[in-house]
């Protein structure tokens, strides 16, 4: 499918595509480029790559499909070298949470050699590194790919395409309707988690069972991954805590003036809307 | 252990005792008491208890272990019923999700041949009904078990004897404290899980992944349940919420603001609360 896939940034991310792509033979060679010697030497180790490498020039090198998997505030400094480097036809994919900021920056600066297209895998976890990378994460999963006025049809099929062939479900959307859909079902489910956690009386943890196990799973995710997400999708996660504090206020004040037939008609509505969903893993 | 247990409310939990109890032989016979024949029926068909009634006086003839595992919302009427039909010795429990309000009415109307003492498995899910219920329900469990200047101490070693057998490990503490701390670790989680399931926007949901769908499982709970806990439970779950909605409105200030640094230290903070946790189930 391809000579050489080059993957920036070899973490939970970058080094499930490289074990996807490398058991699915996409390319001749899966090449990752890391930031770190330590990095490089433990993605080796994983074999999530074919070989790794701290020099950007040379894991570049002749790439035809090129990945950047590197945490999102970072993205669009990384995109500046890719395209400094790579003079030959290529395809760039990104791989983050946020879409709108990133997509329109590196939509300004890539030169016509290169076709980028914006990409979002909802997959993933708390986890986080090379080490909890598997071949199988994108299976059953879907994968938000963006398209916006400078996205060339081509490259959106070709995109998809690899997509699917490391088992993901494609949908194609704006950056702009990502970052409202992902605010709302991802990153506010994430500050909620946080918060919950930071509110929890220290001396009552203790008592934690399954539900707040469960409810605060993801507040065990990466700080420096987050911040950069809620940094760069501010506007949409506003507008989402906007609603949950509304929704919250309401049951609150229902609790407080004791109108049971209201509280039961809200969690009727809340429960009829999580049934609506199985759960991979039963209990 | 015992002659005679008998259970109101063959539930989860309820059937959940049944199983344990016969299991582990707690006592000669294992007796359901139900209001409907068809809950009856079931709990019969699910072998929770040795037989079922929906016979109130006929099930607690001479029983000398009562439990009361009923929605919170009806175990201070129940536990009225109770009293008047057993004139005999016997210890009597409830397991309800809040205390404070429950035992101090019952410990008012309790005669003195009954021995009344309030606990709170903390185990179950977001499941419901005897369909659910299983014998190691309590396996590693916490069970909270309330003292009062009435509860006598000799019947405090005896439930905190029979919870040991089923499997859990117990805490004795006052109602009030049970509350408070439930409300923080059990109830706000459970009030924060129904409200973002009420704030995502429908058109948004069917990119929920697996954060979204850990997130919210508690918030399938049943809603008549939650009705009761949450409204016997007012005063500690709104001061419970009080502390949240700062812990919110703290961190949405810090986004809004774009204060690097501190939203980093606090999704660190969250982080290193939850990472104290080890969950059950390796993901």
């Amino acid at each position: 499918m391809y000579k050489k896939i080059a993957i920036i940034g070899v973490g939970l991310i970058g080094g499930s595509i490289g074990l996807a792509a490398k058991e699915r033979k996409l390319a001749r060679e899966v090449v990752g480029i890391c930031r770190r010697e330590s990095s490089r030497r433990r993605a080796e180790e994983k074999g999530a790559v074919d070989w790794a490498t701290c020099d950007l020039t040379k894991g570049l090198a002749g790439a035809d499909f090129i990945i950047i998997a590197t945490p999102v505030g970072i993205a669009v400094e990384t995109a500046e070298k890719v395209c400094k480097n790579v003079t030959w036809d290529s395809i760039l994919i990104d791989v983050g949470s946020t879409k709108e900021m990133v997509v329109k920056k590196i939509d300004e600066m890539v030169p016509r050699n290169i076709d980028f297209v914006g990409t979002h895998p909802m997959a993933g976890s708390e986890k986080s590194g090379v080490s909890s990378a598997e071949a199988k994460l994108f299976d059953e999963s879907i994968c938000i790919i963006t398209k916006t006025r400078r996205t060339k049809p081509g490259a959106v099929r070709k995109v998809k395409k690899f997509w699917e062939s490391l088992g993901a479900g494609c949908i194609v959307m704006t950056p702009e309707s990502h970052d409202k859909h992902i605010a709302s079902i991802s990153h506010l489910p994430h500050l909620v988690a946080f918060t919950l956690l930071r509110a929890v009386k220290p001396e009552s943890l203790r008592y934690a069972a399954n539900g707040f196990k469960d409810t605060t799973r993801i507040g065990a995710s990466d700080p420096l991954m987050w911040h950069d997400i809620f940094m760069s999708n501010k506007k949409a996660l506003l507008m989402a805590v906007g609603s949950y504090k509304k929704a919250l206020a309401s049951l609150e004040r229902t609790i407080r003036k004791g109108y049971s037939k209201r509280l039961v008609d809200i969690l009727t509505a809340s429960k009829a809307i999580r049934d609506t969903f199985t759960d991979k893993k039963k209990r």
